[in-house]
């Protein structure tokens, strides 16, 4: 066989699911997920000195389209915005989750989340979602960015539900 | 393999479940969705300044058919109607739960619903049948038009569970 | 590939699940219940300025069968009657449901189901046997004939659980 | 392909489980257990004026079977006899269901239940099997003889769930 | 195609799951799990005029087993006994139901249980594996030896769940 | 086809579920377990006038490895030892179980559990591994020694869930 | 067939789930996700004298990641620290766990949790996912040392959920 090990595993099936490993160790339906978020326009978030930037590209081509209904920037809570890159439906899920996670915060502890407590739960959300069967992972990267202790944070989550903290970063 | 990429797809069956992205990123199942959306009549909605209007085409060949019952705009609420283009058993679905969430609200709130969380919930269900298996994706566009504080607002919910509001739309 | 699309589609298993789309948007397996409809015995139902009518083709080649229990008109309701194409034993799933739905009307309400509440409940059962995995589409075509506020109302209900009023209509 | 449709129909695929519909809307498995049936030996029941009568082969051709133990007529109540043809283990389950239907009518209304309710109830049942998912369809018809007011009836239920009343009838 | 008839069926898939039913109205996976029950040793039971008989060959190789751990008759009660042939770990599961449906009647009636309930209930349990999917049938066959009002008793269950009453009956 | 019916069965797919049996009546993914049990590393054990004793080949090339850690005899309860064979982390979980079985019998009875009832338990798990779908069966073979009123007794339980008790015995 | 057995193996499928066995006994899925532990950054663990030390290698080659963030090291009590190779994200679920049992003991018996103990919990969490479908095996192997009674303990759990003390050791 000649073919590139590419097709040769697109022809043997192991991208046919998310939980199936290459006999390399990789999984390529996680990474066909990633192509995805390539495929949406992209934002960018900047950590400054006394706050956080969130740029966002909103790419719409029609202009019966309300401008504001296309948003790419949602807000979490007060002191916390979010972007993403990828399939939107898929996004406002999380962004939903990441929403009812900071008000609970508020009535349970009486004080706003901490970002990275917000990243966290979003990429558990997705990790699972790479390692069981019977549904597809999330094809979205997504941006948080906030004020924690009056300094600012800038966290992002890929489609694997790997996360880090950034100076500055770009999805999409 | 000099066939085009859409046959080389179909041969390898990245198209034969919902819950599987293409190498290029691509969800299959739910492009040919819309297609079938495309396959239905169109309907036609214009946010005007002192109201919203719908236009819809029945599309009755069959003359034995009440033209009543082949309605293509429903009542959501008093103040929320809406149109669909697509499988049309598959939109009644949709359009009950839109009924029963409006009656919730004025039951709760004592109000009524906000065209954009009709919108929302309606599109929530539709992201749900894109992500997990054991069903295929509703096979229909949905538009909600209706009057929020004396304002006209026009929303478009598509096959993946995306919306947008439109200052005017037309699906199918 | 010169073979005709339906041959091609047949090949690559587009028709094996009801939950599949094909890449024109159609849904096969539900294309092929209706030909299980057609190949049933016929029905007719004639809305009247006096009542509704019913007229079904028992086809009973059998001369042992004792006629009275080879009915093809069913009694829902002392004002709902109803007759089908397809496969009876499917049928008698749906009259049960719309017998008890209408049993459990006049307990509730006491006053007779309206008819088309009814052809939109079976209908809808019906619709979610073409969206879930696991179970095949019901096969068979159900009308519905009755009494509502004095006027005769004929409904007729098809495989993916979309239905129209008539005047006049024939299933089988 | 100038193969008949059946030898096409089964290298296709379409008589693989019980739940897929062919391109000409027949449910194969379910006409492969049909064959079963007659694999089966034969029962012959009649509806004379003054009672019901149910014949059956019993095939023993090991010598050492203790004759009564093959029997091929149940007794579901004092009134009703049953007869089957096909896979008898199937049929035990049905015949167990029966007597426990027609104990517990006895319990509930204090009268011998009517024929037709076993009959239809095994049905359904039978319906059932060939409809959803995860198990076979049961590899047997049915006859149920009885007396109903004084007037004798015999039924028989097929592989699909189908019944009819007879005046007399042959099974396997 | 002029390959034998099992051949083809085995190339066309028709033997992967015991729910499946060949064009012929054939079982497979049961047909081979009979195969199973026959590579395992003989087991011969008599009814005599004074209590009944079972024989059974141990066939232990290995000098190292300790021969009272490789019994192949169990007692179920202290009226009945049991033999089998085919899976031994599968047979151990049957045996300690019967041992405990034998307890739980002793307890409930303050009697004997009859020897033909055991076995209709064993094979009830083996009937269940042969028609829904998700587990494979029991490679087994069984026959219960008892005595039942001061009579001998002896009755074989087979792969299908079927079960006659025997004079005398081998079985391996 | 001349290929070996090793071969055959292996290119028809016999081999690819627990619960599938081949032509001939064979499990074969028991069977390939079964060689997982023979690719460990060697236990043996004796039943001995006055004791019990079981040896087994740790099998430690990385000089690295804390040589207590890397134990291949299990303390169950105090008169209780076991070896194995196969995969260590299958067997942990089945040893875990021996110990909490072990622990129930001194805590409800007040004295040591039976080493056959130990073993036996642990069949029975291992034998719904091999008939039931959705997991692989256990790929371990399990050696139980111990002392019951006094006496040694060593028994062995393979990848089926057969066990028999032997003088003397080795596994892997 | 002159195909290596590698390529045999993979063309036959027996690598396609994680629940199913070579004909040589081997589990093919969990050789793959061994291989993703390799494809990551490598880590080593020592056990001295005085106390454990862990090295882990970041391997950041984006600068504008915040350093902090890229933590591979994690503390799971005040007396345990962790490092893992392969899927980060995959890691983290397990982190959890480890952190919540660890508390767990803490408030149950007022005592810091075993080493040992950690480390068998993780081990079966991740044997489950080698034995169960529906998911596959955690990419990940993980590095536990800590402090129990003064003594330095270091602990590594392989893919298959198998674990041993070392005196020294490294992964990725």
């Amino acid at each position: 066989m000649d073919m590139p090990i590419d097709i040769q595993h697109q022809q043997m099936g192991y991208d046919r699911t998310a939980t199936m490993f290459t006999p390399e160790g990789h999984l390529l339906q996680v990474e066909y997920a990633e192509k995805t978020v390539r495929l949406g326009s992209s934002s960018i978030a900047l950590s400054c000195s006394d706050g956080v930037l969130i740029l966002a590209d909103k790419r719409i081509d029609d202009k019966l389209i309300v401008p504001e209904s296309a948003q790419k920037i949602y807000e979490i809570d007060s002191h916390l915005i979010s972007s993403i890159a990828g399939i939107v439906s898929d996004a406002r899920v999380l962004i939903d989750k990441a929403q009812v996670l900071s008000q609970q915060n508020r009535l349970t502890y009486d004080s706003p989340i901490e970002p990275e407590l917000i990243i966290k739960e979003i990429s558990n959300i997705k990790q699972q979602f790479t390692q069981y069967g019977g549904a597809r992972p999330f094809g979205v990267s997504m941006m948080v960015a906030g004020i924690q202790d009056n300094k600012p944070r800038v966290f992002t989550s890929d489609i694997t539900g790997n996360y880090f903290e950034y100076f500055a970063n770009a999805i999409g």
